[in-house]
Order: structure tokens, then sequence, then C-alpha cells
């Protein structure tokens, strides 16, 4: 008794949620009201469906490779985005390096150097930036989806961001292709100056320990398909070729002709939830078992590049 | 009350089962009683807490960059598993070719040819099984972890395998490096002459869909870090090249030489209880906010490979 009076009813608003979710999960699953196929939602989705990304919240790796695009969301890491801006706009990872390629983790990039003596000066960055770990939940609008999580409390997408939540706080998950900070073992040794994208099964025990900044638009496969590092945690050993990094520029910074137009579907819409809801269901006749189940890192955020 | 009548007291083990998980999910983490890292936890284990893999359930996929080694459970897969030791003794694969790389997904590998008349035939091996998408649960040693899982009401290892489970049926779950059975839209078109490994986000959805046989106990980045394929579902495009398997084998047809003397946690003892809870509660300074949550996907059975 003394826990649910203390406890239970101090977290009522924890506790109810855990109860709907849980019963939504314990019910059969209705195949009948979902009519359509995720693709046949994009095909039959209207233009307000979707946003526009701008430019200033776009970030473009390129690589001999090809050029990947990451989305940012500066909604939940502002002063690290503000010193990303700082570094890129200086040139700061241009002809640094891709790092690190941990199997089934990350991928990393900064400077080889980092730590030593010939280190890359920042500029006007600052060497170090209190973590983002998690933010307020007011101020956002988190739409829910209803999925049993292991790690958080309620999952769901804000601004196409896939976010975990508690009744009081909000933050990026680390889901396929986020897009982090990293740091040493203090809270503040992050600066942006070190980036690494998820690569492998969400790690989402990092979630609220990393600060996590966006997730890739496109072309992560030329990340996510690099040889893994030898080194201790993926990390390449000296011998090994790493590959450089051509240019880190933010799509503000681009000429016109160089930006790409991307739009990702508005995840506060209808048509979002149906979508959401026939990832769920799954209803295509490879299908035998009927899934009815949904977990935040299988989801995926429709996204469409003009011209392609 | 009709709800609670007929459908919670039918099911009244599986809503135990949720409430249980719910409200350990609901309580705080108690960090006091997890005093050793994962390494630590390794680095003290017994001979008695590893278990020998025994060659006779061992494949071994030889490519030019090397070998990439899954342990099968035919306890979960027993008729594929028998049509795959035919395929294989007769050296059904060699010369065949890794046919796809779908990032984030899964890498298939099997005949280029198949579906068509240059189909290399499958010699005594049966050209349909039924699909193995489940077992009864009874009869498996199914060691559950407390784990808050999307897709199965419950979740836990047989002998190594991470599965998930309800009431009646245990099944293997679609985890980082799990090997499973290609099939067309036909629950029997499977043979197990096509195989993929998940090599990105564990896409559980396909769990109960598709015939798993198994994991991948090492190598797997030799298969994940393959460039992606430009075709519909990342198969290779004619045009490209692919990787050529040099062979397939049975741990008990290579030589004794040749074989791998490898071990892996056992995962019904208890210091596989305390290495799952050191893998929940990550006890390390670098950890600032305790984690105290896990994912099936995200436990790692520990395994270690004689002379490396």
């Amino acid at each position: 008794m003394q826990f649910l009076t203390k406890k239970c009813l101090k977290h009522s608003l924890f506790i109810a949620t855990i109860l709907i979710t849980c019963f939504a999960y314990a019910s059969r699953a209705e195949v009948a009201d979902v009519p359509l196929t995720p693709s046949e939602i994009i095909a039959q989705s209207t233009d307000s469906d979707w946003r526009q990304l701008q430019a200033s919240d776009l970030l473009y790796l390129t690589l001999d490779s090809g050029t990947i695009i990451f989305e940012l969301a500066p909604e939940f890491a502002p002063q690290h985005i503000a010193n990303l801006r700082t570094l890129v706009g200086e040139n700061y990872f241009d002809g640094l390096a891709i790092v690190r390629s941990h199997d089934n983790y990350v991928v990393q990039w900064g400077d080889p150097q980092a730590g030593t003596e010939q280190a890359r000066p920042l500029g006007n960055a600052k060497e170090s930036v209190v973590g983002e770990y998690y933010r307020p939940r007011s101020g956002l609008e988190f739409v829910a989806i209803p999925s049993r999580d292991a790690y958080a409390l309620e999952v769901g997408f804000v601004r196409g961001f896939a976010s975990g939540a508690d009744s009081e706080r909000a933050w990026l998950t680390h889901c396929y292709g986020a897009l982090g900070v990293g740091r040493d073992v203090s809270p503040d040794s992050g600066n942006a100056s070190s980036l690494y994208v998820v690569t492998g099964h969400a790690p989402r025990h990092l979630d609220r320990n990393v600060t996590l900044l966006g997730r890739a638009i496109s072309g992560i496969e030329l990340l996510s398909s690099l040889p893994r590092g030898s080194g201790t945690l993926g990390f390449y050993a000296d011998t090994e070729q790493t590959m450089g990094i051509i240019s880190i520029r933010m799509g503000d910074q681009l000429p016109e002709n160089e930006r790409k137009s991307i739009e990702a579907m508005r995840t506060d819409t209808k048509t979002f939830t149906n979508y959401v809801k026939a990832r769920t269901y799954r209803k295509n006749s490879w299908f035998i078992d009927p899934v009815g189940k949904i977990e935040i890192c299988n989801v995926g955020v429709p996204t469409r590049i003009k011209g392609q």
C-alpha cells in the first residue's frame, strides 16, 4: 500500500501511460482499419503532409565517395549546434578524417590528432559545451506512437525526429542514423568537433548520456559500409587508411545550385498517424503473422529529395 | 467486465507477465546490487559458465575477405537445418554469390540465377520446406530477461539464442547477426538455398514471418561492411560486381585443423543473469544517466575463440 499511495499516486501519469500502453499491446491487432500500405499512404499524401527542410538545418558531409546529408534539431541541442556552426563556418572539418567504424555501433569523425599537440585549433568555437542530454518536454509538439519501449516511458516524434519522453523531459533517441557528439568521461567534454552517427542496432542506452544533434537524411550507406576499424572500439589503427573528409558545410553556406531540396513527411498529421499504423500492421501478402507492433526505430520518417 | 472475465482471465499469465514487467520498468534503477561491469563478470567467470559450441552446429561461410561463422539452432528449425546440411554437404553454395546488401537491413546470398533456367539444381535437398516460424515453448529452457519488449510478450535466451515467447510458443528474434532463410510470398517457399543475415537495426516485424536458423558468431563485419546494392531492396544490379562465395561448410565437415574452438557464455547461469544486469545498469563512470533498462538485441552473448 505504501507503494501505491506514495509512489504510484505521485507518478500517476507515468503509471496510467504504462498501463494504457500495456493494454493496447495486449489487445488483438485490428487489421481491418488499416486499408493502405505505407507506399500507398505516401502516394496518396498531399503537399500539406510534407515539410520543406530548411537549408540552415542541413549539414553536408562530403567524402570522396559522395555526400551524406543530416538534418539538425536545434530545439534539442542549441548550444552544440551553435558551436558546430562556428566550426563548420571556419572550415574546421575540411581535411580531417573518419576515425572510427565500430561494427554494429557507430562511425565517428573529427581530428585524428585530437588530444595531441598537433590537434587542429578550434578557432572561435568553444572547447567545452555543457551536455544537452534532454530538454523540457513543454514547448515541443511531441507526437507519441503506441509502442511498448524498453528504454523510455513514451516514444514518438518531434518535428520528424524520433524521441523519447517522460512527463517532464524529452530527448532524441539513438536510432539508426542518429547524429551525436563524441565526448570523454566528463559530461561537458563535448564540443561538436568530434561527431558520430549510429550505424548499427540502436544503442538506446546512450540516450540522455550523449548530446544528439539530429539524424541522417541521405547517404548514410557511405558511412555504414566503411571497413571496420581494427583498433579498440573500432578506431582505425595508425596503419589503416582512414577516409579523409573533403568538407563539411551547412546548407545555407552552399551556393543555391549545390543545395538539395528535401522534404520530410510531417509527423503531426493524420497521414503520419496512418503511416505509423501501416508500418505497424504490415498489411502485405508476404506477412503471415500479423505484426501489430512497432518500435520507434523501425518507423522511419519518409523523405523525398527533389530531382531524385 | 466482459473483457476482464473472458479475455484477461483466459490470458491471465500474459497479463500478469505484462504487469510485472511494467512495474519492474517503473521502479527506480537500483544500481547498488550491480557491483561489476560486464568485462569484470567475464573475467571472473569460471569454465562452467561457458559451453563449447558443437562443430556440427557451426556454419562456415568463406569469402575472399575471410570467413564468417554462424551457430545454428536446430531446436528451432530442424527441417530447414537438415535441408541446409544436405545443400552444404553437396557443396551447393560454392561459387555462388552475395546477391544483396540492403542498408540497415540484411545481406543475402545464394544463387544469382535462382528462379531462371540457369539456376543451380538443389541436388538431394528439398525444393520446399514448410516454414518453421515458431515452436512450442515447452521443451526449451527459455531464460527470460526483464525487458519491456515492443514485439514479444517475453524475451530472453534459449541456449544462447535471443528469443521471444508467449505462453505457448517461442521463436528466434531478428537481432543483429540473426541468420534467416529467404522466401517468396508463399509460407513454404523457403528451402535454405537463399540465406540472409541481419546487418542493421533489428527488423523484429520479421519475427515469426521467416524461418531463422541461428546467429553470427564471428566475422559478420565482412558482410555488414559490403557496399550496398543499388537495385530494388538492395539487390546488386547486374552491372555491379557481386562477391563470390568460395565455400560454405559445416564445422564437422572441416578437417580438425580448420575448425575453430569456440565457447559462448551459458545463458542459464547466475553469471549470465549478472551479465545481463551489468549490461542493464552500465555501471561505468562514462554514463551520466543510469540506464537501468535493456532491450533483447542489446544484450549480446559473450563468445571466445581459442587462439584469438
